[in-house]
């Protein structure tokens, strides 16, 4: 099952992905129907970054970072690494050296169900990383993995190729194939909120601006 | 027990809850005699904020936030909102929206045993959260919860009307009734520890400050 | 076993801690061989911080931090305090007056496998700490525990005097004995990372740089 | 706060309590209305044990178990020790001796949110134990604490003299002004369960038998 | 995305799914590649079953068990349960009542990233659950999830009809249309072990049975 | 500093092995001074096992059990085999092969801050495990660790040639040179413990035997 790397994958348009980018994960989630969340244990290295890119996927031994370095050679500008351990593992399978060479191959940031290190190099780069954990622990380059294979990264289910969205609430993973239509819901939804927004606001309930109140009282809430 | 909205709660004065805001929680901690603190999994969104306030409680099923809307009309100047879910849960009960309508009216932040969403946004607001998780998982509105009952939110016991302190060390609780007294209790404390604070500074030791050698002695501490 | 303070511990030199320090966590970690991290839950209180110093080790009860008083006559200048409660326990066993204290006895940080509080002054005064979890439960001041023993600490065995290098990756500890060396060998890989990392940021692969297309290809791996 | 023995608390009958024992926790806690829980992280030492008595509760500092001691002597026949630590712990604060001079004051199991040990022996003597971690650590006896005081143990609020229900399924907490009523509803739910079980076993939906059809089909629910 | 049942998926034939039960976890996942395995906070209830069947998948909301209702309808004969919630929940969504009805359907058993309740009631019914949680906390009947489509269990992707095979050492999913070539390469996997498991016992050691000891050198394993 | 295997270790007589084995490890662990337990964390796979022997130690890559192997052939009889991974891992090292092996070399069982898999198999086998996961998931053969070196194990320090006792109570390392004094302490301890626990089930509270009752008066415990 291991041990492939797959070359050509199919992706997104970039003004789709970067249409994403700027709806946020919060949004972009609600608008495909509260789907596509990656578990909560996935924490930004630091605060701002809000990104997207079409995930190259890298299934990896734990412990062994070896496929990293075959995955940068498949990045196209506008990609996000995205790396799910074959068994639980925090090591640091990834810093500086690394992220360097998938800079200079259009990488857009990392995200990894494991761990990550030379954080503060990472930082000083303004590489945006999603982990579960930040540990200098080192890796070998001993057993092979694979690249761009169906994966399950901190809970959900990804495709190479599917539209990574991440920010400071987390990651989320739109299909490929049904992106635009989400950023379509997306940009409507925003346009919903502004106005939103606006009343509560000037301090209309949400109780009164949904209507809310008949179904409650139907529902049996009392007020003492 | 759920389905019940409580309308007006007793509060401690404003001028007391402001006084124990500016102590902190480590300080008012201590001054109530190491009680009240909520667990530690009550992380801020931001680091910096230092907040007091009357708590209005949520007792919320998991994944629904229909009752954060029922509370925000409960909210009166200087209130804080406190959400315990029925069951463990992490999802993004609140976000951006919420916290514009919260401060509408009057709220001066969130304690939530869950988790919580559009944290930039919250962040550019101002808008301190103390949770358990940053998850942008939705919710539903279809169960009722309740409204100012007594929660157990992070461990600690919280009726409604009790005054919350939150800073970077993490949240308390002070029952209402004993405000003044712990406010008291805080403020002498704390000129007590200015004085502390400059000899430590100037080298001298707390094993002398504080008397401790004889009775490290006689509980027979060996030094080698 | 308790009960014991060791007062005149070897150190390495100050020269030697230093360069660590300046070589970071990651670094020094792979310069030995890939050992002596502490767990990944050991996190800075604040980003940034990057220090190295002489472990003064403290064995104190759970919620009892009468040692750390100990411990801080035995401090020296460069020198990191350890701390390693005898069961699980995450009160915060040092704040603001411990720091202040500590800092006039020529401490450089807190490395505690339990909690701080006070985070919002130690930051203000830069006083680095490290540890699993911000909590401002109080501790008491009953029971001996020892200073300048041998400890594990977050899952590390640290000797009174080794070298702890502490930065946003986490934690690490060199035994005093290898200070020298490991220095020489994290010198001797950074000056090694540079040539490294200009060439990854010129876009050559790691593959093609470290030669691994070969290797790979023995092992089996299939390009698709 | 702490160093209080309250000495006479008002308990349930033991005919009600026995009642509740009965019909378990699962029963017990729908018949209250889904409340009362205590965390899963409380888990029974060997399976098969169902218990109910009144809680006599304690608060203890962490790592020390000198109040289970002054608990002890308040026990009555039918009384369950509930111990709960004033800042997170699993130290084994109860083994064999303990349970043995517990047994001869009435008691009929302990519920702690921390650890027990000797495992091995409560089994054999068939002591049963819910709590949050099996742990050989050791407790001192420096500190105070207070018996029959308000506690909050694995996230539910106890008060001295509310019944404790405990099987496999995990600890339920019932006031006791609330006992004959809740356990008159979890007896009316048990034979209203024996009805419903043998229609299902016979294969009769739960779709049919509550007749969710209709609104399942309102809620837009699709066969495909 | 929800508020859909699929009502007749494939199935692999049920000698084949009868052949993986007998090879079990561990042999399975080998025979696949080490791939397929459910994370290891599935626990069974009680000790010894193993079972393998075809998943009917569940999508539910946190703390609603509607949709094992509308999942019961969809079994056959041979059948597991896989209930997956679309936030994390440890709430108790299948006790007695609902294990009567799937029994009566053909159930052989549930597999639940979540709680479960009358775990006494379970084991004497023989039903095996493997759940992350035991957790009498209810659950309501209020959203709409999905029955039959594909789902994220415990970090593993399962589609519908495929075979789960479940024993004290976890859960393993086998993707249907492999089932017949995995259960061939398990069952010679398991005759292989035979001859192992005798010059093992025999006193025969791996390095030489294995031919491990040149590969060892010529990595540098040193005997000192 | 991996790839060593040290073939000579020292052990402690196993007439002093045994008698600590039948004190068991809170006993134990209270004659030595309350040191030496591994973490809570670290639990046996079946119920009821009593063993001790000296730890022949393992230190393996995460996912790696090629060391295992290594290992086995330094067994003696009465010997234990412990294993850490250097960093966190719950891969299932060690099954019924592996088993059938170290039996056959004398070995008594297994304590791994890890996962083992064929847990059915290892308790029939009466073969019993003290581990941190079950969990089926398989291993390589690909990176060397070392054997019989120093290792930290689930929180404690260990020596090859220590002692290891093992219970349900948990796991405790004793230092092979103190093993003789720990035994005499633990059998002093125990004969001490009979004429206890007569007391205590005869009536007698705790606080009168340990004539607790002035000192708790002296510290201020109010009875109300």
């Amino acid at each position: 099952m291991s041990g492939i790397v797959v070359q050509n994958i199919a992706r997104a348009d970039l003004s789709i992905i970067d249409g994403l980018a700027r709806c946020g994960v919060a949004t972009v989630h609600e608008a495909q129907g509260r789907t596509g969340l990656l578990a909560s244990t996935m924490r930004p290295i630091y605060p701002g970054a809000r990104i997207a890119g079409s995930a190259v996927t890298i299934s990896a031994p734990p412990g062994d970072n070896w496929m990293v370095h075959a995955a940068i050679e498949q990045l196209r500008q506008g990609d996000i690494l995205v790396l799910a351990p074959t068994s639980p593992c925090e090591d640091g399978y990834f810093g500086d050296l690394l992220a360097t060479s998938a800079i200079a191959h259009g990488c857009r940031g990392l995200v990894i169900d494991a761990g990550v290190r030379d954080v503060r190099d990472l930082t000083a780069m303004q590489f945006p990383v999603w982990s579960k954990a930040v540990f200098a622990q080192g890796t070998v380059k001993n057993t092979l993995g694979s690249v761009n294979v169906p994966v399950v990264c901190a809970g959900a289910a990804i495709q190479p190729g599917d539209v990574i969205v991440a920010d400071d609430d987390g990651v989320c993973v739109v299909p490929r194939e049904k992106a635009e239509d989400v950023l379509a819901a997306a940009q409507a939804r925003e346009a919903n909120e502004a106005a939103k927004r606006d009343k509560l606001a000037a301090g209309i309930l949400g109780l009164d601006m949904y209507g809310m109140r008949e179904r409650l009282a139907a529902e049996g809430l009392k007020y003492v």
